[in-house]
């Protein structure tokens, strides 16, 4: 052994340091990485059968390509040297080297998979009539440039982080879901409704082929929020990482537990029946709610969140159905964009530190307001434009006939089940 | 750099081992919480495609409810300064802090996991024709009181870990599983079976509907199982702790192959062919075997617990259901029940430090028989008494013609397929 | 507590250093034993609903044969003291004690994880028509003594890893992969094609019964792999080893999405329609063609084995097919066969440290060449006796009659779906 000093000795507990914050990093990553599959078997089960192929390749190349495309150009406009708070530098192909206590490699594939989610969320909103060319295209832009230019104001150093009274999202109600939630409106807009969606003022319900592979997609997406918020720490070395991951577990959950029995509750008032796909959709919004919050409120503060979240949500999916006539198959406007947006907002009220509602002023809740504010108006204008745009050129919308014969044959050649 | 002194590095190692404490129990503790998608599939895949979305809804609904409950009052009740060996001090909520080398909070959410789980066992038993109120009811009651008492004696400090011989349960063979399998028991008891299940003398095979989402259900809580009993160390940092999870790991996992390796034999032998189901329930039967001794029985060892396990459970189910026609739609009561008390008994011969069979006398034996009487005579109690009042008030059964037609249109207004 | 003296610092130092690789071998081999479910989906899900029954039997029993037999002899052949290059001496049954810096047991359950995983990649080629009873025989021996054997040659000290360039396979392109496929090649062969798959020149379509199952597999199957390779390094500890697992990491998942692109762009250019079952099976052949190198190769060059991989794969397939008329229902030949031979030469040109490509002559790649053909004439030879010898005793194929019924009722008594 090499001669022992007490220089030596820090240096090798550094060392260590740096290590257990590289594995949390890493496996949380890969907890995150499986809600690709958590989505995919979510947005198949709330769909028919005859476009479960088109979903499931969707779901496939949103993380394809988002891991080449953030890896070429978005980590760097996300994370770069600021460029007047707006972008980041696009330092093409990322550099080796360490960022903070972890190499830079853990912290890329850490960011990619939250950069994949966000273009996921999107393709709920524009299922079984969506163009597949189209599709990759605009997946390709929002993994490109549209996530990680919000993403840089917000976790990159811009100006929503530079204000006196820094914006708050922990670990991405709206960098990640409100982004997603945003584009998929625009998204859904431009395709219009499914045929047979609405007959003048009627609403006709579409249900989707498997409620089983939805709720194995929310257990799946769940357990991928284990590492999605609390791996936002992006540490664990020494005493305050290990409270403050432990802490954003037991939020985390209270969040998302809250929020089913909020959706139960509501939808049982409501219907008179207590309706599984609003129970896993409350707790999906019950977990979008409290990632941004989720290491700043109290496990009471969760709880209240996942409650709103929850039931906010059931109003959310009617309103945007039956009232904006906005076709949404599985819900992911209310879920990601609602449910992100409001999560962001309650940071002010119930942030222990910042929060209105333990004395500290409003000045945090002005500043989520406009951090939500700008970040939708980002997402939103870009989304519009970028649909627009693939609207006049290669097309977005599949014709009548595939709609109706399901794409799965016509554009893939394949059928899901035989 | 502060100043580096002999005792800050001191300081800092202990920091760094109440990190690596930390990071191993939050992650074993999002695999056991994986294990709801386990069960919830389990129990989708044995019963029939018109009660799907009631018995997700319910599994669902355990873990919801349950992570409320257990930690307003479970918690206290389990592990709060204990009151004459038979309850802790329902010190109502959580409070923070620090338990042994890791947050009170990453033991909170530990416990959470496991203490959703014994609700969730009894699901199974019960599917395809109890009330679904009436479960909610249940399923509070179980998480909130009857687990956290009997989990207190054992782990909690009461009376049955203050026996001259300690009563060793390390990860919850009766703690956990065989307090499910034994309410599992009342509640299929109080309900009946289900119509047409036994004519007379005759037993009706009811098939489930999916043997894919069964056996996907056991990989899933197989996984989980690398977090459940690895992770009731508690801690990984140190040369001890390391050595134990790693042979924790593999007596984990021979007694799950043995157990599976015994069903596929005896149910050959029986029946002339090997049956797929028997095996699938084998592996639970090894792995609910093991989960009581898996520290302190010899790789070995763990592959006769095993064995023992997977072929006990054949001959189990087959008496329950054609000798004592109580109606197990998954097996919960053999595989939980059954087994749970078995391998908590069998850690009385096959613990190397204690167990019968290495010379050590049969003090040991006699305490696992007695904390397996009283927890089973705990559970049995209550749960007979809980499901009375539940039929005297809310009603325990559906209408004949609900169950007939499938509780997913009635209560719940959804069908799981489409 | 005890003095501190710097000695006992620099103790505790190391034995927290032994903890943090233990956790991360043994938190990676549970996501590798996880692959199990991915591969019995796969497999389950590209063939008939009328064999499901039978081909999850045989991933079940693929781990729970393997992990025994592994342990009884298997480990002892691969990792005990060399003779003469060819095996290690067979130390019956498992010591314990320390391996580096794990425990042995973290080690064993490492390394029989993937022992498993060689003998699952058989099942998916011999599907739809092989005797359950010899599958069961042939499976143990792959276990014992084929995948150990050439394992032990390139892992455990054997002649590969003797020569002036050590043949390198990092986490087993060759070791698991091509001996899987390999031996795969020799069981479809020695079988014959399932009925009414080639009707003279006419090649025949037999489409599988859910690209859902499918695709949740090939996530699974990816998140597994984020074990697989990086858990390869068996320890996590120390500045150089954080780095390389978050590089593994990296390379890992860009040569996955590589290979789904490549597969996408390729079947989309060849049939005019881009196919979900080649991009499933293009990441797969990615994630197999950069097990050897991922720790080697820069990010670049890892997106260059991936694209490579994927378009070989395409290819691979259609040649077997079309052209040899090999019989292999979920493409395992193809995918683990070619693309782990693939990937193993590769090495050869893009390793960084010893490749063509950077300047460092063809020593490796040569080295790469051999050990690949002497490892493929292993499984090759072995693996034709092994079928050779049960076709002649036990029989290998199910009657005519069974085929077209399917084996599920007929082997098993149990239909998958009801």
């Amino acid at each position: 052994m090499d001669e022992v000093t007490l220089t030596s000795l820090a240096a090798s507990a550094a060392d260590l340091a740096r290590s257990i914050d590289t594995i949390w990093v890493l496996i949380t990553a890969a907890l995150v990485f499986f809600m690709q599959a958590g989505f995919a078997l979510v947005e198949a089960g709330f769909t028919r059968s005859k476009n479960t192929v088109n979903i499931l390749y969707k779901n496939l190349m949103d993380f394809s390509v988002g891991s080449i495309v953030f890896w070429v150009l978005g980590f760097g406009l996300m994370f770069g040297t600021d460029i007047a708070g707006f972008i980041g530098t696009p330092d093409l192909f990322f550099k080796n080297g360490w960022t903070g206590g972890i190499p830079a490699e853990a912290f890329l594939i850490f960011q990619t998979v939250f950069a994949a989610t966000a273009a996921t969320i999107v393709s709920g909103a524009m299922a079984e009539r969506t163009e597949f060319k189209s599709y990759l295209i605009f997946s390709l832009v929002v993994s490109a440039v549209i996530y990680p230019v919000s993403g840089h104001w917000i976790w990159g150093g811009g100006w929503l982080s530079q204000l006196a009274t820094p914006f708050h999202d922990f670990a991405g109600s709206t960098v990640v879901h409100m982004v997603g939630g945003v584009v998929a409106l625009t998204g859904a807009m431009a395709l219009g409704p499914r045929l047979g969606k609405y007959n003048g003022k009627k609403v006709n319900a579409i249900p989707g082929h498997s409620m089983t592979l939805g709720a194995l997609g929310v257990f799946i997406l769940w357990l991928g929020w284990f590492g999605f918020n609390p791996g936002s720490q992006l540490a664990a070395s020494g005493s305050a990482n290990a409270t403050a991951i432990s802490h954003i577990f037991v939020t985390t959950n209270l969040s998302a537990v809250a929020g089913a029995l909020a959706a139960l509750v509501i939808s049982w008032l409501k219907w008179g029946k207590p309706s599984l796909s609003f129970a896993l959709n409350g707790a999906l919004a019950g977990l979008v709610g409290v990632t941004a919050g989720c290491a700043v409120v109290t496990a009471s503060g969760a709880l209240l969140i996942g409650l709103i979240s929850g039931a906010v949500l059931v109003f959310a999916v009617t309103f945007i159905d039956n009232v904006l006539h906005i076709d949404d198959p599985v819900g992911a406007i209310s879920v990601h964009g609602v449910c992100g947006a409001l999560g962001t907002i309650m940071v002010g009220l119930f942030s222990e530190s910042t929060g209105l509602f333990y004395g500290h002023g409003a000045a945090q809740l002005v500043t989520q307001l406009i951090g939500v504010a700008a970040v939708a108006a980002w997402a939103g204008v870009t989304g519009f434009i970028l649909f627009r745009i693939l609207k006049a050129t290669v097309g977005l919308r599949v014709p009548k006939r595939i709609e109706e014969e399901g794409l799965d044959i016509y554009e893939h050649g394949e059928s899901a089940y035989n």
